[in-house]
Order: C-alpha cells, then sequence, then structure tokens
C-alpha cells in the first residue's frame, strides 16, 4: 500500500474542506486534487495544487497578441495555433505541484528536467522506509540484443525466478544492514549521511515537484514515448491522465502535434515529395543512413 | 487612468464570481485578486493568480525533512530557520502571476531576472497605446555628481520646466509619426514591426509575469533596495505589499534576513571583533578599500 | 562604421598575439575571432570566445553512453544521431561568447532567450551613442495583409521617403534633446537613468552574449526563420555563418534536422500515409483547420 | 586507482600537443587542464575546458558600464566591487567544464544544482565498473546528537569494523549479483536499464559538468562549507583549488566576501550596534531565537 494511514488521513481532512476563491478554477483538477495515483509498487502521484486552465493560456496569448488575436474564433483554434508554432510561453502560465514517491533509479533521470523545482526526503536528514521496487513478472525483460538501451523478450521460467530472488532478497539485506548500522542499541550508531550509502537504488524516495505546463509537456513527450524506460514511463503516463483532465484542450493539442507527431529531417521531406510524384525511393537513392531510412520507413508504415 | 474600462468591466466580473476549490487558499491574496495596485503615472500590478501559502512552505520542508522537522515547535520558527539557512527550495513551491504595466526602459531592466515566465505584449502584432511615464516633478532628479548610476538633487526651476516640456512634446510627437507611419489612409502603411522602432522607452507596455517565491524574494532584495532605480523600486514596493499579505511569515523573515539583513565579508567581521574587544579601527588598519570602509561605516551608523 | 578606432586597435591587438593552449582548437572559429561581421546600418556580431569543437560534442556523448558508442562508426554519424534523437546535453557542452551591437528593439526580442548570459552596456552608467537603426530602401514594408504579425510589400514613392524622412529627423531631434538634458553646462543637467526615457528604440546598444550550443541552435531555428522579423534574422544568419566555421558537423546536422526539417501533426503524418496509398486528401477530409491545412500544402509543394 | 589506463594515455596525448590560440588563455588552468585531482578513493576531478579569465571578467564589466568604469583604478579593485555588490553577470562570463567521477549519493546532492550541463555515464546503456566508495576509518561517523543533519564523534572499535565489513562485502555481493544478472552465458541476461537497480548508492558513477563562473561559487559556497557532507565538501575543495589557479583575483573576492562573509539579519546588525555603543546584549534582549543567537555568538567568537 503505497501511502501510510497518516497520508490518507491528511488527504480526507484537505478533501473534507473546499473554500472559495476567486482564481480560475479547473474542475477536472478538483476531481483529483490530493488523491494518489498508484504506479509500479509502491509508488504513486498525486496533485497537491495547481495554477490556471485552458482559459489561462488563451488569456496570457491575448496579452500578448493584443485585439489582433480576436479573429480566432475560439479557445480551442487559439490552443492548437500556439502549439503548433511552439508559442510556449502561454503554456508556461500555467502550474501544476506534484508529489511523487518513486525508485531512486527513476528519479535520477527524472531529476535531468532541470526546470523544475524540488523538494525531495532527505535520507542524510531523515531515514528511509523500507520499501523496495520489485519488477512485475511480466516486466523482467531480457537485454535488447538491437538497442543497447532497451528491452527485449521478458526473462522466463528459471531466469526470472532467479533474478526476482536475488533483488528480494538483495533489498531486505541492504535494508537489514542499514537499520543495523544505524542502530544506537548498544552502539553509537553511523550517522545517517552514510549509512544510506549502502542501500540499492531500488529503494523509494519521494519529492514535491513543481513545474510549468510548457516544461510538463516536455517532459511527457520525452518520459511518455515508447523509447523511455518503462518504469518512469508509466510515471509519466499516469501524469498524462492528469493533464487531460486539468486542461483538456491544450493536452490534445499537444497529443495531436508532439506525442502523436513527428519530426521529418530536409531530406525526409524530400522523400516524401519524390514519393508522392510516384518515385520508388530507397534507402540507397534517400541520402538517409540506414538507421534513419528505418525510422523513416517504421514512421510511414 | 491605468486601466481600460474593458479591463475594469473583467476585473468586476472575475471578482463577482467566487468558485470552490480544495486548494491552499490565502486570503490576504483574495482580497487582492485582479485589482490593479496604481504605479507610476500610468502603470499598475494586479494579482492574476496566486499558488500556496505559508503553510505551502512549510509542507514542502517537512517533505524534504521528514519527521525530523517535527522538532520545530510552529510554522514561523521554521520559515524563519529556511531563509537563514538559504534553503530555497521550499519557497520556491509558492507561485505567483501579475499582470504588470510598465514603461519599456523599467521593461528592459525587469526582464534580466531570467526565471520567470512572461508574456508581453507584442508591439509587432498589435498597436501600442498613446501612454507615455512623464516623471513627477519631485522625481525629475539630477544626475549625481558621487554615483555614475544615480541620482543627485530634484531638478528646478526653468531646468525642469524644459525638461518636461521636452519629454511631453517628444512623446507626443513620437506617437503621432508612429500613427502617420501606420496609416492606411491614401498610403500603404508602414509595418507595424517596423513603426514600433519610432517610439521612446518612456511608452508604456504590458506583460503577465510568473515567478516562483525564491525569485520573486531575489527580485525584490534587488529591485525594493534604495540603489535600484526610483522607477522600477515603486513596481517592487508594490509587489511587496501583496506578498506581506499572501505569506506573511515568509515575508517577515525575507524582511529580517534579506531586506533589513547586510553581507559582511570576513575582512568586516574582522573589524566587529576587534571593535567588540575596543581596539579603534580605522580605514587604514581595516584592510578594506576605502568604498568598503564607507559602506561598512554606513551600516554600523 | 559600426566599429570604433579604439575597438578596431584592441581587435588588432588581441589577434596580434597568438598564445599556445592545450586545449580544443576549432581553427574555422579562430579565423573569425574577434573581428566583427558587419549587420544591419551600424551593428556587428563578433567572437570574443569559445568553448570545444565537433569533436568534444562526441566525446562528451562518449562519456554518456560508453563503449556501446563505439559501434557508430564515425563522428558524423554520431552527431547526426544525437541531434535526430533529441539528445541536447552533449551540444551544451560547446559554449560561444559573442560581442553583438544591436538596436534596441532587436534587442528587446532577443533577450527573451533566457538560457544564456548578458552583459549589456547600461544608459543608467553611461551615455549612449548616436546611433540609430534607419531601414534600407528594400527593408521598408509595408503592413502585411495576411498576416498581423508580418511585412506586405515594399512601400515607394512619397510614402517611402516620407517615413524615412521621418525616422531620420526624429532619432536626430531625440538624441539632440538627449544631451541638452544630460547638458551641465549652466545646469545641473538630467540623471542619465532618466534622460535615456527619451530615446527611441532604433538607437543601437550592446552587449556580451554568452551561450551554449543547444540553446544557440534553437535561437538559430526560432530567429533565422522566414517567420523571424528581418532586422533580427540578419543577425541570426551571420551567427550561423560563424557556427558553421566552428563546428561544421553539428551545424550542418542541424542545417538537415531543424532548420530545413519541420514537424508534422499525427493528423498531418496520416493524410502523408494516406496520400502515398494514392488517396486524393483535401482539407476537408484532412481534418486540419484551413490554417493547417494551407501550411501542409506548402510543406509538400 | 582512478583512472584507468585509456584515460591516462588520453590525457598525456592531449598535453603532448599545445596549439595556438587567440583567446583568453590562463596560465595557471594550463598547467591543469586534464589532470585528475583524486578525491576520495575512487573519486577525481579533472578540467576539461575552461573559457576566460580575471581579465574577461574584467572586460564584460566594461561592456556594461562603459568609459565609467575608468575610474576603478585596477582589475582587482573592480572585481572586488563586482562580488562586494552582487553584480553577477561578468562572472557568468567565465565557463568551466570539469570531468568528475564520484558515487552516486554524492552525485544526487550536486545535481540538485541546476544551472549547469551534465552527461552522465548511463547505467542504462553500458555496464558501471566495480568500484565503490568506502569511507576512510577517520571519516566513519556516528550520526550527530545535536543535529539531524550531521556527523558526531568518529566511530572506533568493533562497530567501526562490522560498518567496514558490511559496507565492503555488501557491495562485493551486490556487483557480483549486478553481474549474474547480466550475464548472458547460459541464459538471456537481464535488461541493463534493470540490473543496475540492484547497485548500492555508493557505486561510482561519472560526469562532465559544464557550469559558469557565478553558479560555480554559488555551489563552491554550499558545498566547500563546513556544514556539508564531507564527502561532497571534498570535490568542492578540490574545484576550489582549480579555480584559485584559474582566476586568482576573482577567486580570493570570492573568499573574502562569500566564503569568509556572512550574512547578519536585521536583528543582529542592532545587535552589533547597541554592542558597540556597550550595551551588553544577551539571548532574551537580543530579539533573536536561541538558535538564532547560538550562530551569532559562534560568528563573533
Amino acid at each position: 500500500m503505497p501511502l501510510s494511514p497518516d497520508q490518507i488521513a491528511e488527504i480526507e481532512a484537505a478533501r473534507a474542506t473546499p473554500r472559495l476563491t476567486l482564481r480560475a478554477v479547473s474542475e477536472g483538477m478538483e476531481a483529483q486534487l490530493y488523491r494518489a495515483q498508484p504506479v509500479l509498487d509502491h509508488g504513486f502521484v498525486r496533485v497537491i495544487d495547481y495554477m490556471g486552465d485552458d482559459a489561462a493560456i488563451v488569456q496570457a496569448a491575448r496579452v500578448s497578441y493584443g485585439a489582433g488575436t480576436k479573429h480566432v474564433q475560439n479557445d480551442e483554434g487559439l490552443i492548437r495555433y500556439l502549439m503548433r508554432h511552439w508559442h510556449s510561453t502561454p503554456f508556461e502560465m500555467c502550474e501544476i505541484k506534484l508529489h511523487v514517491k518513486l525508485p531512486v533509479f527513476v528519479a535520477r533521470q527524472w531529476i535531468r528536467h532541470r526546470t523544475a523545482n524540488v523538494n525531495e526526503y532527505s535520507a542524510r536528514y531523515s531515514i528511509l522506509d523500507r520499501e523496495f521496487y520489485i519488477p512485475a513478472p511480466d516486466q523482467l525483460a531480457a537485454q535488447s540484443t538491437v538497442n543497447n538501451q532497451g528491452r527485449g523478450a521478458v526473462l522466463a521460467g528459471e531466469e526470472a525466478a532467479r533474478v526476482l530472488a536475488l533483488l528480494k532478497s538483495d533489498a531486505g539485506q541492504m535494508y537489514d544492514h542499514y537499520e543495523a548500522m544505524l542502530s544506537q542499541d548498544g552502539q553509537q550508531g553511523l550517522a545517517r549521511e552514510l549509512a544510506r550509502m549502502n542501500l540499492p537504488m531500488n529503494i523509494y524516495t519521494q519529492w514535491y515537484w513543481k513545474v510549468d505546463l510548457h516544461n510538463l509537456f516536455h517532459f511527457l513527450r520525452l518520459r511518455a514515448d515508447a523509447h523511455a524506460q518503462y518504469e518512469i514511463r508509466v510515471y509519466a503516463e499516469a501524469i498524462a491522465r492528469l493533464v487531460a483532465d486539468w486542461v483538456p484542450l491544450a493536452f490534445h493539442a499537444f497529443e495531436d502535434y508532439r506525442m502523436g507527431g513527428a519530426t521529418l529531417s530536409a531530406r525526409a521531406i524530400d522523400c516524401v515529395k519524390r514519393m508522392l510524384k510516384g518515385e520508388t525511393v530507397t534507402q540507397e537513392t534517400s541520402g538517409m543512413s540506414k538507421g534513419e531510412w528505418r525510422e523513416f520507413q517504421t514512421l510511414l508504415d
């Protein structure tokens, strides 16, 4: 169970007492507020706060473009126009604050997105809980044979059993030793800031993460992508569902232009033009490398 | 009058319809929301949205420090501790979105604070209004004779009258010519993106500006300071009053540790210690340059 | 003449004294170092310093990907792979520092690129020179009739003459008044920080601008684009030529994948697939708005 | 030995072939270039590249302040003035690129400094080496009894021996299991991106880290401070020694105004003034909390 009883009580208390505000309110987000969306075996994502909605994006764009934007007939059209032309500043006018519980090796990828604010639980200051990520059997994948940075088939049989047993017993043993080193029972007890170094990277940590909508879309494009590691992708997908409830117009524009879209090189555009004129283009005549050509074919299949 | 009738109507409509939210609410800020605080002759600052309150800062800090923070007895003590020890990330968990109308030469200073989101009115896209900053007589100051970057005595008599007359007539003439170049009456009309280059830098522009509380404090420390130019300082002071209503505990800590505080060099600390032991320290024996010594004396006077 | 005699002497002195270094050296950039590339009527761009070269990008990528990158046969292939897959961090490992002289209204667009370091000439501290941007006759364009944010035909005849005369006489008059207000001859003299507000936005300023190669590419994609305003585009084009000399492999990958490339939406990709199968797709059957469809047609023409 | 034979050969090759450049050269830094400074048991810091020197800081400041800076008599005086008055942009004009090998738990603290560029070795893509940080006996400290976030006395005797034995045997075992899970000998072999989760946080990683001098000073102020964890502080100290060789004037100003300096609150300044007038101030009459008063006393002792 990812949430402690204290956390559940805190969520229920927070949800029990609506208050009046004059600010922009997103009903879709109010329904989600504070509630934990489970991710992986012990993780979660929950919304702590948000600023703005679809109308706030439009309002900010109209400040920039003045009366000139009035010819765009509706909010959806303007939001799609902004997304298509990479006008990112109106999307920066929305902000979200999430509470996330996640394994350390996922946190290490996530933190590389620098344009965000973070408060992480400090294992220098406090003691981490005994919670580790152990992959579900269908996620216990072999190394890909075609991609250094990817997964192949799911492990089966004895090999899978061996791996799971190792992950579980090592995590348990490391945590036992962590506690043993910290203990002040009959000994001084090692400093927390040192003892933590013995913990494996599948231990769970947690943080508050605050980011604007433009940078969140960038995060989602990279991390909800099929090439992202499964363990961060499930977090990105959970967040994407929240964003769809929060700013539905912006999210649909994002899906069409970013998640479902693709960037073609000058060479690729040239190939498409030649193909539309009836020419049979091959990798040799495309000017592309084998890798580029393979990706190009996948896109148009 | 800084606000257009459309803007006033929009403010009243927005303030007329409170809605329910489960988010953190700052009553002090709700009272201010959307209302324009006049600044200079045609400018204003108004809050469009905010995220978080004093409790949100404490909540974020407790995520970081875990159970360890429980020995701090109250929110005020913890907020003061965080400010004193430059723990900036909990303050980043609050965010504010402002609508500001300001002269272009002020906007040019302001934008140098990079860690913020901005949507500015586009004079490439739309036509600017005929509104210029003309200093009030008590702000028409001479060049400082001691500081390249400062003001001296207020101009008086004929010189003041001459300056005011020039500023007013030049602004009017430039705007007349701007309109004449843009006009499509009997001519093609110059492109907006070109015509704007003829406008002086005291014309007003406007923008939405969104920033987190940590970076806002940094802005206020530099721009509400006595060394800042008057025309940006009055904006910083107006914002400071809003922040005092929004997050009073954090603001008071900021006033004590940043605005009212000072950084002493190693040499200056050494001098204080020697002085407390009864030694008479002079500039010559202080190890400081004349400029440093003068600033040190001012601090302790 | 954009450079002062002092500046020319400084450039010649700096170029006269090569020194030994163990750092990565780009011969293409050494040939450019300190030399001013003229832009517009009084502006320039010149390289003050640079860090890294094409090999430095490859070296940084190999730190990330370890031995795994060895199967990429050469530097060009790896650089193209990184660009194609939006692996931006290796490009961030190169840095350039430019000295730019530019009109204020161009500077106002430029500064919106926040991920850069800037030192601008301070008109609060010092007195600006009497230099203004006056468009060449072939750049004196009418407002576009189809695009709020663009130029139409070039003005001709009397209208062009009228506009040029206004721009020149207004600039001269404003500068005369700037000097008159600052003068301490028989009067106190207005503070510089105030007098500058009377100057028009086509006056030239200058700054040092330092940026990493990834963020510079982002700047070039937006500002060397056909939709950018001509007056900033010529700066971007001058910088692009410098970058081509500095990191030729990275620059060519950028040209192919970014400048010459295009992003297709999910709907657009679907249309391309249908068209390649022989279907005749129209705006009505495309699912795109009129604006999107027009842009899609332009891309494939 | 922290460097591999390949790395040593690469360093010697790079240092063997000086080339001519017209750029600013820091002799102090050239002597250091590429050479690894050992840190902890297997880590190092080495300079890969740098941009600028003390003169470059002065040059950037003179662009900003124009002729007005000429009254500052020398570079050292100007650099001290800039540091004292928090004029940070000229320091941003210098840049350094480091190659760092460090334990993962140190990397997790380090990466929180967001204004920097990073390329880290990818354990998703490649296999990590069998190298772990094991504290030296004099760094095996107990948990502080007064500070949640600190160390107390050094552990001794059997407790120390127990801790060291656990750290060593756990690291070895985890690495054995990492290899066993990855092995493709008679089995498929677990994906690298999964196997890495079983590694403890004292394993070494490495990265290229590029940062400007202003942000580096901020890093050093926090991480070379006595309150920083020892394991990151030794890296900060090694970097500080490099910076002292690179930009000696800036570094000495930094030492005086930042490292050796202190920020006093408004209350603290008031207390100093009262004490200098002969008043005996106690915690009760100071207006400070117990914690503040203790820090204040420590500063003036």
